[in-house]
């Protein structure tokens, strides 16, 4: 079967929708944590599902390396490989194609990518096709297709002929898809030219994906320039199916992604912030290996429900991080976690309400208090 | 209050009892997991506990060292900083001292000893006044007396002063002890000379303490010499308290405990082997970091109960191993150290069925088949 988008409520352009998968439904605007290696970064499954957190992405060009998609096929799929059974969102390996590699030597060509391997310097070469049938093997919920995702800035030249080879990636993926329980989203790219945005929304709607994702944003621009190209897109995007905004999870540019229409997120930033020791609060983030939080016996954040707001202080945590105790990055990648998924929570809740805009504002006035 | 402990049956020398503790009542002979820095490495106490581990061992210098004594006095003691509400045991330090330091220069006075930390080589003072005190104010269950660990092999005269120096440092550290919610055990060197273990140990016991621990172990000695040094000091302990294998954690090792008498064990040595891809199984020690288990997708061990065996197959677990995610040592840790926990439960229940001889047999013919 494949996803089915409700949109349930909107408030402006802000939008609060369910997505039906085959292993779960979930409300969104969501944020998805990011599993690279079909573990989210010191979690277990349980600890996701404890904080409410509904689908996960995962990284089709890292586990194309390692441990390789035949073996995940042979395990039975991703779900039953790493033991989560809720619904999972696999990019097409482009973005790290293009982000991995970027120093090194890549080859474009309307075929695909050459380009070497970021473990062993091996000769790789990725096309559109053979990125959707790793993720067909990988047995996804949502695969997505193989774009450039386009360095930032960019020529008009380039832009131009890039978006339009991108498109012809995305027929041939789409051709070459085969699995039937896995979505196809296609990927609008574009740079950050108004009608090249404009074009490769509409030529990729033509195409008639179960989801549309806006691609080739966070690679360098600002934040203007990244809500501009959102802007640029999602007026040509269907509103029965869900918009997807790939790497974003700073509380500020989901808040922004909702309020033009977005529906999904995905970033590591939750769990990499956990690992350098930092956590995100409601005053905005703090970093506990700071001396200031040595006898600091409260929680994180008091008011948080997570697991590690419930049962540890800040010391301990800071104790773990200083010590290089991994339950420091576990508590913390909870924490971070749980901090975005319950953002989204209250998301939706202001957009039911109608309230999104108040919300937001509120949001962020206290997120950046501190700051000031 | 105190410790308490029963002997409820004996099977040869081996003992089945309980030890009451303000933390809990478990029944011995028992595995304790090392947190050494106030978390069992990898792991929460929800996972220790879901594997019915009981006691856990904590490390004194250690946590002198980070977060510090204070700090942890100041959480509330160790169970409320590390969110442990089950009973812990602290060493003396005496044991970091002399094997972390070893090849740095140590000072050993009547006094105390004078040593680098192994931190940041800051000059450091420990006695056994000072090892007490951290203790106290770190409020575990049991308190380890500051011994000398002697290295092996050692001359007559050198274990003898040692042996000497010890009990005096026994006898200070038993008066500087003031945590009246704190047990505090003796430990018995003597090295590996028969009349001198015989002599630590009727000294140690003449003092009174709550349990008594054979030290001067897993230095660098055979097995054979490790065996003797046991059977030397136990036949001196009184029957009515817990006796404690230090550092022991092989299963081999612990089976030659148990026969000999033995109630406790400690070892770093099924989360260690965790970091490094090792498994216990019953037909001995895997490593799974092997290409053979690439894409064996069974348990580790099918008949196991703990949360990896019930969930994830070999190939996942190796593959998380072979791309360093934490998931895979933590995984692992909680599998080798429920296999202790569950080597101790079948020999309790051997020992109460008068089987402990054809239970140890048994067991090492299977775990040692591999070898052969």
């Amino acid at each position: 079967m494949k996803i089915k988008y409700e949109l349930l409520n909107e408030d402006g352009q802000a939008r609060y929708g369910n997505l039906q998968t085959n292993h779960g439904t979930f409300e969104t605007p969501m944020f998805m944590p990011v599993g690279t290696l079909a573990t989210v970064k010191t979690l277990a499954p349980e600890e996701l599902k404890d904080i409410n957190s509904a689908i996960i992405l995962a990284n089709t060009y890292h586990l194309w390396l390692r441990p390789g998609a035949d073996v995940v096929a042979k395990a039975g799929g991703l779900h039953q490989f790493m033991n989560y059974d809720g619904p999972i969102l696999t990019d097409s390996g482009g973005f790290q194609v293009f982000s991995l590699v970027k120093n090194k030597k890549k080859d474009i060509s309307e075929e695909g990518v050459h380009f070497k391997s970021h473990i062993d310097g091996q000769s790789l070469f990725l096309t559109p096709e053979l990125s959707i049938e790793i993720q067909n093997k990988l047995d996804s919920d949502i695969a997505m297709s193989f774009d450039e995702c386009i360095e930032y800035p960019a020529s008009y030249e380039y832009t131009k002929a890039s978006t339009e080879r991108t498109l012809r990636w995305a027929a041939r993926g789409k051709k070459a898809h085969k699995n039937k329980n896995q979505s196809l989203f296609g990927i609008v790219q574009g740079g950050a030219y108004k009608d090249l945005r404009r074009f490769s929304a509409e030529e990729t709607v033509k195409m008639n994906f179960d989801g549309y994702s806006i691609g080739g944003t966070s690679v360098g621009e600002t934040k203007d320039v990244m809500y501009k190209m959102i802007d640029d897109a999602i007026k040509y995007l269907p509103k029965d199916k869900p918009r997807y905004l790939m790497g974003v999870g700073e509380p500020a540019d989901i808040l922004e992604g909702v309020e033009r229409g977005i529906d999904m997120f995905d970033c590591v930033l939750p769990t990499r912030l956990a690992r350098h020791g930092n956590a995100f609060t409601n005053e905005g983030k703090i970093n506990l290996k700071n001396a200031q939080f040595k006898e600091d016996f409260e929680a994180i954040d008091p008011k948080c429900d997570c697991y590690a707001c419930q049962h540890y202080s800040k010391a301990y945590i800071r104790h773990l991080l200083v010590a290089k105790e991994t339950l420091g990055a576990r508590l913390l990648s909870i924490h971070n976690i749980r901090f975005l998924i319950k953002l989204m929570e209250n998301i939706r809740a202001s957009i039911k309400n109608g309230e999104f805009q108040k919300f937001k504002e509120e949001f962020l006035q206290r997120y950046e208090s501190k700051k000031q």
